[in-house]
């Protein structure tokens, strides 16, 4: 991890980002639509969402799956490492959660 | 921690960040000079390695001690909640690197 050359690099800095993290984490309970996601990840914009999404879907953590129906729609849902992820990524957002009273002491 | 105000968007924001996730991990041996944690975390420049530090030592991860030796030296070490931080931190670059193959598949 700490060789430069390593890939494991790429992977932790795609998640060792904010908003993939809580991408993540909101799909957890299952597929979500764009504008449903963009209501969770309050302040995010759409060219960020669209940019983490693309990310996470180009690294094979996420699905995009489009529905033919009228009106067409798009849901985005974890794939199965994806899930895997969401662990020591919830584990994160948890820790933040728990501690954030002595951090801001 | 989806709501826009919540402090612990700043927190996970710190964390969720490579070079923090790394530099962390690299600490949690014990104390380090600037020199070794920049020869450790191969490819960080010292402008951002500077940035990384004092952002982790001025929200309580990180303490610098100066030492009045000749010649004078700084030691960066984790604090107490720095190294509570290094467990989930740890989790993830672990869940990186033995995930690594599947992801590159």
């Amino acid at each position: 991890m700490y060789a430069s050359q390593c890939p494991c690099r790429d992977v932790l800095d795609l998640l060792a980002n904010k908003w993939a993290a809580l991408a993540i984490g909101a799909l957890e309970d299952g597929p979500l639509r764009f504008g449903e996601l963009q209501r969770r990840l309050q302040g995010i914009s759409p060219k960020v969402l669209t940019q983490t999404l693309r990310r996470l879907e180009d690294n094979g953590f996420v699905d995009r799956e489009i529905f033919p129906a009228v009106p067409l729609h798009v849901e985005y849902s974890l794939t199965a490492i994806g899930r895997s992820v969401s662990k020591p990524l919830g584990a994160l957002r948890t820790w933040v959660e728990t501690h954030l009273d002595q951090l801001s002491a």
